[in-house]
């Protein structure tokens, strides 16, 4: 396979990561690939803040995966800032190829960038396969995720 | 018992609120309450950020609880906005008062206010009190909280 490039969000790749975030047995009730502007409302927030670092992963000038990096300043910990990693997807195509460890290992390397002692995330608990491989990343299973519809 | 303010944290809040975090079985393996340097710092950090909402709960003068919520734009579900709930600490006298519910009550109006569709927030597993708290107020477990130590 091709090399590969994992860079910032711009509008045009907007179709492509929607189209991800559709291909998935979660995503596919909860997204809306006919109708971009709820997407491009939410690039233009993103992109006026500093903490969010939202990238594609490109092979031979193709998306092929995406994720959403937040950096979160807090008290606890002696102060200690967390990265949130959130989003994260891997083209069908490209499934076993090593590209969901290289954007979780880019995440860890500009969460160590910014200074951040935590790296954390939540997945699904119906995802049993995505924990198993964030166990490999050394990940660990600490916490219960909670959340609240509104 | 007094009535309760939940306001904007500052600085001269930090002996308090470090108190609080370092009185708990996690937190005080965590915390420095001897030097308030690096949560100064912290807290100016916090400050700079428009998307975080760090807040003490006061009674009689007295800061006797705190929660930081973190508002977060995101492309995933037609680029839903959500909030993390982090750092909730009540202080030991008022424990079983409800300062607990108000301050998450608190946290999800200003998720509603802010227009986010989603709250979420991780407990660690061995704080199984803490689980049954959330789920009483409408929380749902759905998710696995994975932690990676930089």
């Amino acid at each position: 396979m091709g090399d590969l490039e994992i860079r910032r969000v711009t509008a045009e790749d907007l179709p492509a990561i929607v189209a991800m975030l559709a291909d998935d047995p979660l995503g596919a009730q909860r997204e809306s690939p006919d109708d971009l502007a709820p997407y491009q409302a939410a690039l233009d927030r993103l992109d006026a803040d500093p903490n969010q670092h939202l990238v594609v992963a490109v092979r031979e000038g193709r998306v092929v995966g995406t994720l959403q990096l937040t950096v979160i300043s807090g008290l606890s910990r002696k102060g200690a800032t967390r990265s949130i990693i959130e989003g994260v997807r891997v083209h069908a195509d490209e499934r076993g190829s090593g590209l969901g460890t290289q954007l979780i290992e880019w995440a860890v390397d500009r969460s160590r960038h910014q200074g951040c002692r935590l790296v954390q995330l939540t997945s699904d608990k119906t995802r049993t396969d995505a924990h198993r491989f964030y166990e490999r990343l050394g990940f660990v299973a600490s916490h219960e995720g909670f959340k609240l519809q509104l």
